[in-house]
């Protein structure tokens, strides 16, 4: 599958649309979900045309993984908890629903998880830039 | 937090424990989730002291993903769909049930975890080996 270069994390990517960004890198950028499933929902994207796990190119292994450690860090202290869920999910039939690769952090519980609100909800705006805000002043 | 050698993943990697093995590298092995959410639930683990994500070394991270997307694509193959879900658990207060770094991969929809379920329920052995056997036969 062709990679779609005007889905709205492309645009994120080349600034064409805004996003509440908490990180970026060279290789990657982190910013929160707007249609969050807990509080401090952030997503990692890396700075390359890949649609999913599968065509995540060798050169940003290590960007995609340093950056959801130092994410999901600032997220055990901006919210208080020793637990961080990550995933992915790869293709529409998985529930994809941006066809750019993008990894979730969430510092909450799966127990808790709302799964059958994946990606159904737009948040308070300003309610996620206080989530960024805090996240940003933690991180290490 | 200090790694607890005596957890089952360190036992399955030091072959005290016995485990049903689809893939295995010098960094990594993976094998079938024993309390699977799907059909052809898999986990991948570094061959690596890390209890969570936090603690996985930069030695491993090209393994890791590169054995995420070996055994993704095989599970593509092997149950029929485009849609692979990723998922890890850092911590207790995440849902973390073993204090080894795993990586969950499942072919199937978010929108149909069960994710009440979580390690929750033993699986049938034999139906499990049926399951690696379908995985192994496509891996690439």
């Amino acid at each position: 599958m062709s990679y779609d270069n005007q889905n709205i994390f492309a645009k994120i990517l080349r600034e064409e649309l805004p996003c509440i960004k908490v990180y970026e890198d060279e290789h990657t950028l982190a910013f929160m979900d707007i249609m969050p499933q807990s509080e401090g929902h952030t997503l990692v994207i890396p700075k390359v045309a890949a649609e999913t796990l599968f065509e995540l190119p060798a050169s940003h292994y290590e960007a995609c993984f340093n950056t959801l450690k130092k994410v999901g860090n600032a997220l055990k202290k901006a919210f208080g908890t020793e637990g961080i869920m990550m995933f992915q999910l790869s293709g529409a039939d998985a529930g994809q629903t941006v066809p750019h690769l993008h990894f979730h952090l969430l510092p909450t519980s799966i127990h808790t998880l709302r799964t059958s609100t994946h990606a159904a909800k737009m948040a308070d705006q300003v309610i996620l830039q206080g989530y960024a805000d805090r996240i940003i002043a933690v991180m290490e």
